[in-house]
């Protein structure tokens, strides 16, 4: 019941700072930011207007360069989609993007968009040359994801939207792992579309945002009223982009210090399974990561499963928008686990509220746990 | 600053129990309903079956029809633009939906689907033959609106249903200013299809829903993640569906009663106000309507606004939709307003906090300012 959460990548705890800051609009506050004839509407449009500029401030471009949409899966259609109304016709991307990206590529293809879904190293991070190798004549876009949500890999986004702007191709960045947790530029890293989550940073679900760099003009995939400059119709929802707002700006005050203490938190994990349990298998690169996520293969275990074992800890097998398939995990195959190793992997998820007496719960809960079960 | 809000068409202020009933998902209960290993998921996604049935209590249908989505747009776009998947190429609506069905048709166009758009009697009501003549062998979906957003007018749903059953045809109603207000039942009423929002019943925004009949087949317009049987996916927003279904709830519970009360304040605004002001013009029918909208056109003020002029109520001139627009109102066209008459209309929405005496205020309200600027 009151296990300790340790799931942070699908999703996390409301921030109380955020919550407080959107009671106001669900109570007092409550106009549709859309009505233009009186004090309700006005008030709700300034607060829109003040969320739009707290999460401009954490990716450097400008308020006017961000739509609010319904999450980062809407976020990410609406980037790709857009392909439907190019004269390009190919796609580029990384075959361990979450669904939200590969589901969308497979309706592409009953468009006629084609695309190459790259192979990341054994370490998660993408090869730049097979990137290069990859573009084409028509490749109209480049999507590839800043941290994914299963190792915590953080792609060379710097490096790819240089390759991008040289070859004058459109550059999207599903950032919902990412944001508020590393560092995002969207001028210096020369992305075009980037899609943001709410409940991924203490914020709210049902939340999330696309920036759009101004220069590119983006099709909606849903149609009526003219909000978000009618790239995304219907009525605002203003608590929840108040609270998106305010989450933004406590990541931005907060964001270099969480790094630390989180990047502790999880030094201390890995040392004290590691120290109990030698055999462990980290997935994906341990240096160019966010600092939450830990995904562990216990080899030990020959392919026992203990994710509902672990009888203190809240933590997962992967992507919970995946976890009803039952299906091994795509981006641990695509690393070179075998199946039963991927059977017997868990992903932790640090957060903002996790304490050091909580990792030492969590070490002692894993290591009796796979030590139980592999009777080591 | 503290106008009396009398905008409920556009929106509507949160419940308070809806708001408490909201907190724990927002505070403790904060799991994403899709993670399966371990209870924070459990809980949000009971509590996620919960807000269903409560839903499906109010509409008559079976729970697992349900499927939710950001609102009522998103809701009409997923209904309208799986014509595209169909055989059939020809669509038929009103002239005075909202935008969000409007808007969908005008996509369509470009893809080779033609629309009929039918427009009202003068009372802003349909007429059946002529939706009858408009039928062809092309025709797959009517969409007709439940209660206009502007007018109030409910159209006879129970009637087209039956029409679109005799020619099997999809039916699919927008019932965003109904749902929750006046008696709706799928089954009865042969909807294959119905959106609904939360926000427009004491609900949060940011949350709506569409009944899909169990028998229908629909496509999805975004894709990632398999919610919702995949056809809407993406993190379910929990806490705002949470509150969705506590609306519903407490909908359920009160309509009959509310029903009556906020009729009787349109009443005591009408007299009052026609006492003054005989020459007023209420538009679209006034016996088969919503209870809480009334549309009133002042010929006195030739031409003059007044909807900022009022200072003591918050109303509005039409859809806060399409409110920045500030083009005269399609609806009021439709019914044959003249241009100058709609600049001298006033939307009021009545809702369930408005009291006797704030109605009295706004009756004051509305006479001194229409008779000082018709100088009567």
């Amino acid at each position: 019941m009151s296990k300790i959460f340790l799931d942070n990548n699908s999703t996390t705890q409301l921030d109380p700072e955020v919550f407080d800051s959107m009671i106001p609009y669900f109570l007092e506050k409550f106009g549709n930011a859309s009505s233009t004839t009186h004090y309700y509407g006005w008030e709700a449009e300034t607060a829109v207007d003040i969320a739009r500029e707290q999460i401009s401030g954490l990716i450097n471009c400008n308020e006017k360069e961000i739509i609010f949409t319904s999450g980062a899966t809407e976020s990410n259609n609406i980037s790709l989609q857009n392909l439907i109304y190019s004269k390009k016709s190919h796609l580029i991307t990384m075959s361990i993007e979450h669904k939200a990206i590969l589901d969308v590529c497979h309706y592409l293809e009953s468009k006629n968009i084609q695309t190459t879904y790259i192979k990341p190293n054994i370490n998660g991070l993408i090869d730049l040359d097979k990137l290069i190798d990859s573009i084409t004549p028509e490749t109209g876009l480049i999507s590839i994801m800043h941290a994914n949500n299963e190792i915590g890999v953080i792609q060379p986004i710097e490096q790819i939207g240089k390759i991008c702007k040289k070859h004058n191709i459109l550059f999207h960045v599903d950032a919902a792992q990412s944001y508020g947790k590393a560092t995002i530029d969207v001028k210096k890293m020369n992305i075009d579309l980037l899609s943001i989550s709410g409940h991924k940073i203490y914020g709210p679900k049902g939340i999330g945002a696309l920036f759009i760099n101004e220069k590119v003009k983006i099709n909606p995939i849903f149609f009526g009223g003219s909000q978000e400059k009618s790239t995304r119709p219907g009525t605002l929802p203003v608590p929840l982009i108040v609270g998106f707002g305010t989450a933004s700006k406590i990541a931005k005050e907060k964001m270099k210090q969480e790094y630390e203490n989180i990047l502790e938190l999880k030094k201390i994990l890995i040392d004290k399974i590691k120290n109990e349990i030698p055999d462990i298998i980290i997935n994906g690169d341990i240096e160019q990561g966010i600092p939450g996520n830990l995904n562990i293969s216990f080899p030990s275990l020959n392919g026992q499963s203990i994710v509902t074992s672990l009888n203190k800890i809240a933590v997962s097998s992967g992507s919970a928008c995946t976890s009803s398939a039952s299906k091994p995990s795509h981006v641990l195959l695509d690393i070179g686990l075998s199946k039963q190793l991927i059977q017997s992997s868990i992903r932790i998820g640090i957060g903002r509220f996790n304490t050091r007496s909580e990792i030492l719960v969590a070490a002692e809960n894993i290591i009796s746990t796979v030590k139980n079960k592999a009777q080591l």
